[in-house]
């Protein structure tokens, strides 16, 4: 596999619940040149999956229109049932920038995937975030609004009308959301303190929502077995908003109440970038290139 | 290429100005399984050529014998000229534990590449460093005294009978240098001064000869270009005194004189582990996983 230049898509599926159904699904992905399935998290509650690739643009082009194939196959929506808010078989997959890939790239390849979609499976399709064609679209939270049951209606809005595809639903799929958004870094700061109040008023001004900085979102948790409060943010452009100054502003914030940082924690994954970003930062270094990475160096030879 | 588990070789061999010899001699290691050849340093003055091989144990000792084998053929010691001191034809040889690979591993790779060099081409071995078998081997100065001109009396002492192969020279060739050591990190801290007394300082508080840090080297330089002062290190190995421990320490120091550091340089190649330890230390990370890194997983998928 070229690993070069990386997409991830993250398409949550609205399945999870029967396990053959899920099972063909995921062997009708596998084995597509260039792409890798990273992880695969059913929540039976939610009767939805959630599936990480990672491959590059052609690729995951391949494997995403394989999953729109057989999920359109497989999942009827007017017989699915879960907690989570859904409009599609195949919910909504996002297309992620994470080495040497643009979002630019990303947005185009939403749009080409997008149009895919619509031709081969006469599927509506909506685009969102960075792909979107409005400021209204961007919010994947208001596009999907009304979810499968509603969207009936709300297709023949004129300004719901589909950025690619017919003007209505397809019976038993419904709609299809795809966009391109940065990678999400989910990373918990841990305070030497139990007063839930401190955590609460560091949240308020870091966030962006409040005044913070513009790619974070925070908000207090009590961490009861460990009897400590913890600043819990997600950072949706590492790039703009890096790790390190988001942890700094919470150790500066923190130290006016006289509370240290005990720990962090990081959830999920991260983008290599932000690690050796956070290094070169601390490091102060002046010329550091990745390439300068053993392992790296090594690939590339 | 199997990338799980990296040691990296740099051997250095007794011949740079004869472009048609250096020539065969690369071409005889190329393309041997599980291995790359990272880098080619030719110093035309010391008549010697530093190369940088990193593979698999197996790879890179099939790729060493071919090495030995090339240059036991290439080159006769007794024509040779150049500043750098030289014991042999391969004059020495380190394996370097980068990624999965203990320093035990290595001083395994080191000992059977050794007896395969002694039994194979008639050419006596001396082990050197974590490979060494006694104090007084271990520094590569010491072993490689007398040099090749002195080593068919030298070789003749108790002291220093080879650890495997004849006990005399081979005639073209000379003695063969193996051994295991930690990756070198080079690493320059600049300060915000011109005074070159405070740097000079700064390198005696902070390196292993004069009390300091067990695995530093350093030395204060002078920056005439930029009027500054530098504190130039070597980190013989990171695992046990890393580099933003050093860094820190360096900080701690200048602190003293009123001296801020002003930025740092990375000079060559870097394990990627020391940069992980970096970002995991200055976000005090509390289960920090290279795992968690998007692009290690995707190698490890």
């Amino acid at each position: 596999m070229n690993l070069t230049k990386i997409i991830e898509s993250v398409p949550n599926i609205s399945e999870a619940r029967r396990e053959d159904v899920l099972n063909r699904i995921l062997r009708s992905i596998e084995g597509i040149p260039d792409t890798r399935i990273l992880d695969v998290k059913p929540d039976f509650d939610h009767n939805r999956t959630v599936i990480s690739l990672a491959g590059s643009a052609e690729g995951l082009k391949a494997q995403l229109l394989k999953l729109y194939e057989s999920c359109v196959t497989e999942i009827d929506l007017r017989e699915h049932k879960g907690e989570h808010p859904r409009a599609g078989a195949v919910d909504v997959a996002p297309l992620i920038p994470i080495k040497n890939v643009t979002m630019d790239e990303c947005i185009l390849l939403a749009k080409e995937l997008g149009m895919e979609v619509a031709a081969r499976f006469q599927i509506p399709v909506y685009l969102y975030e960075f792909a979107a064609s409005t400021e209204a679209r961007r919010d994947l939270a208001i596009v999907r609004k009304g979810e499968f049951e509603g969207f009936a209606e709300k297709i023949r809005k004129p300004e719901w009308k589909p950025d690619y595809g017919p003007d209505q639903i397809h019976p038993s799929f419904g709609v299809a959301v795809i966009g391109a958004r940065m990678p999400l870094i989910a990373f918990n700061v841990n305070l030497g303190t139990s007063d839930i109040q401190i955590a609460n008023k560091i949240s308020k001004a870091i966030r962006n929502s409040s005044g913070g900085l513009r790619f974070v979102k925070a908000m207090g948790v009590m961490l009861q077995d460990r009897n400590i409060v913890q600043v819990s943010m997600n950072l949706t452009d590492y790039k703009k908003t890096p790790v390190f100054r988001a942890v700094e502003m919470v150790r500066r914030e923190a130290a006016r109440y006289g509370v240290n940082v005990v720990g962090t924690e990081l959830i999920g994954l991260i983008p290599a970038e932000a690690i050796y970003e956070t290094a070169d930062y601390y490091l102060q270094m002046e010329n550091f290139s990745p390439s300068q990475i053993f392992e790296n160096k090594l690939m590339e030879a």
